[in-house]
């Protein structure tokens, strides 16, 4: 109900202030982003990836010891990652253009590999979405305590600080906290090149020395295996995480959509591929050491600029902001995502819903929590959500690219200028399909096999959990699928033309004392000139004395019934009375009118009991019983909306005497 | 909602399996319980405050040095409080007598000292009922980590699930907790008692020896001054909490009520002394040293029966029981004293609602609520709870006695033989009323005096919070009390009698799309007779459409409105249309109906999108504005119960084809 809080007087402000003013939708299509900003909303996530990516391989190569010619290994996979980094973009280029209305993993396996297959690539993302909001805020927080080690113990409070942030900058629309993150995005650029050409320039003259004094992590501890070096190439592919988010959010582009967000995809992996390079090729010259107390990163930018240096925390803050940012890709891809699984009717229709800034709130909102419990449970350590992470994107990649070699089959069938309209797309002969699927295909494979590797070689330290995860989401989501078609089909008006029927209406009125607001419920109740009664439900033999009592003097009208309540409960007798109703009429509808006294305030409200919620809870499972609820209201203003009788209810009155 | 979970199938077998079959309210008086179980349920308190007293007291002087003179003045220490303890015992026994039917402090202030000061005393004892249940679980805890000290890091998880067990007994009333509870009392004086006469027995035979070995706690930081004194007697008295439990229960015994209640006070009194002192003067003899590893208790078991011994095991355990136990003290008196609060409208009218099993259900679970958060910020540890505590019971202690003097006093000035009716007794004349004032007197001063030194000495170490939220407490309370009498003069009836008015009703049927439900909702508005129109909130425009086409097709009666509503909100579009009906209907009700989908399970009910809350939380605050709701039910049973016209919801047909 996050779009509701708007209609109150104090909700509204405090809203607007966080939020900004509601936008309406046909502002929908206003709200897109050109290649300069979408590099900082899109890229973030995979270009931040380098500020982790070298250290993990490191991390898995120093169990086998930490001797020059071991972790000289970490260039060999540093460059493997870059060649299939640039076939994963190759193929996703493709993928930019077969779907200009955005082709993330579910919609192309959706519409080529049919619904399965889309369930089990949404699951993996949706998964891992939420892991990047916690692997990247981890990791950023990690950058901020590596410069001031004094933060280190509160790193799970900074971490759940910043999700809070995000979410409300998230909150306001996906155009304004474009703008708010592309500034970070740029200075990390600036000051990651500058880190890198100041350290190769000192490489080659020779002053760029090494890092010393590093508290080293677990090492040496196992030989040098195979099964060692595929651990580590599956730590660092997690650089390659992220690439994905510009194919899904192709619709954010300005048009034309499909060329710019191309273009941005190009630009992204080129940088990616050069920094994650020169920073594995200047952390193995300076000889630095996975560690839990200070990032790789950091050692570099110490040796770079020195220790303290502007330049140093500038480059550290940097890197954190953008990993802080990189979570903004999520919070841009998970609701959307979120959104198109709730369309199809595999995830709660709430998820479809826009706010009142054209996000869909409810999916910020979920994956905000979900993030943000990770975190508490894994207690912000990046390392050992690592092994969560990336299981999924490679799953969807895989089925992604499948997906593709199989639509550019179907287009080799065609004949030259001939047309298809498939579910998305329409489909027209490509002279170059044989070429393109190829592509398509080697880049499955590759991808294929490398989530294999992380499965496989991940799968003691936590990979176990997504691989279990992955089918029950899965499976989760075809049973509320399946929920929607039943309701649908309950739903479902077969026939031509109904007439709608009229039928006798029984009028049970409930009340419990009698009082001013009883004098309303029973107005209403004869108002609607049906056969009616009043009935009592006697929990406190006192009290029903009383009430009888009341009744008769003050109002003398209509019949009193009174049904037992010996265990003290209010629904059942009442379930009871009304199922026999039910039987003695039994074409009628049986009106139940309840009264509700309305307070001021939620607090003022909770100090009652509120029954109406009891009473609609007892009685909703009947069939032809309506529950109304009358309310009274007990308020503090003097001016009251639309009073029946100002003569009756001299309550005001009463409290110009006695209220404070 | 607790008496409610009841009424369906599956919550009533689990409801009834945890918390026994309902009772009738007639079954109230046989509820009561004997003198032996009463010393069970009412004395654990009392008694297990034996198990930390000495303890507490030995932390304190440590402070000044762990010497043989020093720790020697806890001997003293226990003997004034001792001498204390017989003061309060002879002073609660003439309240026991005066009040026959329940004389806690709240009642005693309430009768003598007014609203005010009865307030002040029910937030204390509210509060250290609170603290009961923590401190005692808490110290529980820590004797079983003291025997197997493997368990030391788990005490905060252990403590919870002591306090959910402990809830789910009570709330299956007071006199079967009683009888579950008088053997781990009779189980712990059995062994306190062996271990004393054993201790006392070895130490005359000289084959005692001391303690060695112990992690001693913080010592020898301070000089020994008369505040340090103080503070280690204000630490001891702690030994007197839960003296009040029994007056504060009298009408859980069996007549003659106030003799039997009486009894059982001066048995657990000399029990207590007999107990604490044995304690005091043996942990003296073998030398025992407070320690945050080993209670006080533990290590004199060890040294009495031998380490690891079935014996020590018994007394370890004993121990551990009564302590865990005690806090059922509180779970007897905390949900009486709120109740009665309750009734005089000083807190939450549910707090005086019985449920199913006759036991306030409202007041255990917020103790048990309020007692967990406690133990979570306190991380289980009885000496940082130990300041919080008792400085509440000594405010109670010296209040009640104060009323009782007040009380005495109003006695004195009767004739022999005259009666006056009291708010809540009737006080006859009595001969010895000088005496018992005096010892009233003496027994409100001593209190009072304590209570101070317990306020000043322990004010930096927690007091200050429990100082501050006393008075936090008193406001509430009769923040709540002005909104109770508020409510009360609103919906005050002055006339001697009302006509019952009827005015006329406009109905409005709010649908979203157009299916089977709809239909429903179309027959009752129509069946209705008032004039009736439905209305669409048009939020998006291809619903929208098709609303309009289904509901011209296949309905084709009546009028469709369609309110546009740009911003995608629900209630501020709804609300500005009923409040323009109100104003061209100046004396009309304005009836809304609103369809409700009905599922058979709470997670598919939170598949959709239940505005009717939305709906209802729009609209309450309009007077003349009822909402009704008609519930459609999609459910998988085969038998609906009360279905209006079988062949137009052909819904379950469709079911047996489509189903799964």
């Amino acid at each position: 109900m996050l779009e509701q809080s708007d209609d109150t007087t104090r909700p509204r402000s405090l809203s607007r202030l966080l939020f900004g003013k509601p936008l309406a939708t046909v502002d929908l299509e206003h709200q897109t982003v050109n290649r300069l900003v979408g590099l900082a909303v899109f890229a973030s996530d995979a270009l931040s990836s380098t500020a982790y990516a070298t250290e993990e391989i490191l991390f898995i190569l120093a169990l086998a010891g930490t001797g020059s010619v071991i972790l000289g290994l970490s260039l060999q996979l540093a460059l493997a990652i870059a060649v299939l980094l640039i076939i994963v973009t190759i193929s996703y280029r493709q993928t930019i253009y077969a779907y200009p209305n955005g082709g993330g993993a579910y919609i192309v396996a959706r519409d080529n590999l049919g619904e399965v297959a889309a369930q089990i690539a949404g699951a993996a993302l949706l998964t891992d979405y939420i892991l990047t909001v916690a692997v990247s805020v981890s990791s950023g927080v990690a950058q901020i305590a590596s410069a001031f080690p004094a933060l280190l113990p509160f790193r799970v409070q900074m971490a759940l600080l910043v999700i809070v942030v995000m979410t409300v900058v998230n909150l306001r629309g996906v155009k304004e906290s474009g703008t708010i993150f592309a500034i970070p995005t740029y200075f990390f650029l600036g000051t990651m090149f500058l880190t890198l050409a100041v350290g190769v320039y000192r490489y080659f003259t020779g002053t760029l020395g090494v890092v010393t004094g590093i508290e080293v992590a677990e090492t040496a501890v196992q030989p040098l295996t195979l099964f060692l070096i595929l651990r580590a190439f599956s730590s660092g592919s997690a650089a390659l995480t992220g690439i994905e988010a510009i194919s899904n959010g192709i619709t954010a582009f300005k048009e034309p959509r499909s060329h710019n967000a191309a273009v941005t995809l190009q630009w992204m992996s080129t940088i990616l591929i050069v920094i994650f390079l020169g920073i594995t090729f200047l952390a193995h010259q300076i000889q630095a050491l996975p560690s839990e107390s200070e990032t790789v990163i950091s050692q570099l930018g110490r040796l770079v600029f020195g220790d303290g240096t502007i330049l140093y925390l500038a480059m550290v803050a940097g890197t954190a902001l953008i990993l802080l940012m990189a979570a903004n890709t999520s919070y841009a891809d998970f609701p959307r995502l979120a959104a198109l699984h709730a369309g199809d009717g595999f995830l709660p229709r709430q998820l479809t819903y826009r706010g009142g800034r054209l996000v869909f709130s409810w999916g910020i909102v979920t994956l905000a929590t979900l993030a943000s419990l990770l975190v508490i449970v894994m207690k912000a350590r990046t390392t050992a959500l690592i092994p969560l992470y990336a299981i999924g994107v490679f799953l969807s990649f895989t089925i992604s690219q499948t997906g593709m070699v199989v639509r550019l089959l179907k287009i080799g069938k065609l004949k030259p200028g001939e047309k298809v309209q498939g579910l998305e797309t329409v489909m027209t002969y490509d002279p170059h399909w044989r070429l393109k699927s190829v592509i398509s295909a080697i880049g499955a494979f590759c991808t294929g096999v490398v989530m294999l590797i992380f499965a496989i070689t991940k799968f003691t330290s936590g990979a176990w959990f997504v691989i279990l995860l992955i089918p029950v989401l899965v499976f989760a989501f075809f049973r509320v699928h399946h929920h929607y078609k039943e309701v649908a089909e309950a739903l479902a008006l077969q026939e031509k033309h109904y007439d709608i029927v009229t039928h006798p209406v029984q009028t049970v009125v409930l009340i419990d004392g009698v009082h001013a607001g009883t004098l309303q419920l029973v107005d209403f109740a004869k108002s609607l000139g049906h056969p009616w009664r009043a009935v009592h439900i006697g929990v406190n033999p006192e009290r029903t004395r009383r009430a009888r009592q009341v009744w008769d003097e003050k109002i003398g009208e209509g019949e009193l019934v009174v049904i037992p309540s010996p265990y003290r409960q209010l629904n059942r007798p009442i379930r009871t009375y009304i199922k026999q109703m039910l039987k003695e009429n039994p074409n009628a509808f049986v009106h139940v009118v309840v009264g509700h006294l309305a307070m001021d305030s939620a607090w003022k409200q909770m100090l009652h009991q509120n029954s109406v919620l009891i009473f609609n809870m007892a009685l909703s499972g009947l069939e032809r019983v309506v529950v109304t609820i009358v309310p009274f209201q007990i308020r503090r203003e003097e001016s009251q909306e639309g009073v029946v009788d100002r003569n009756r209810f001299t309550r005001q009155d009463l409290r110009r005497d006695g209220g404070d």
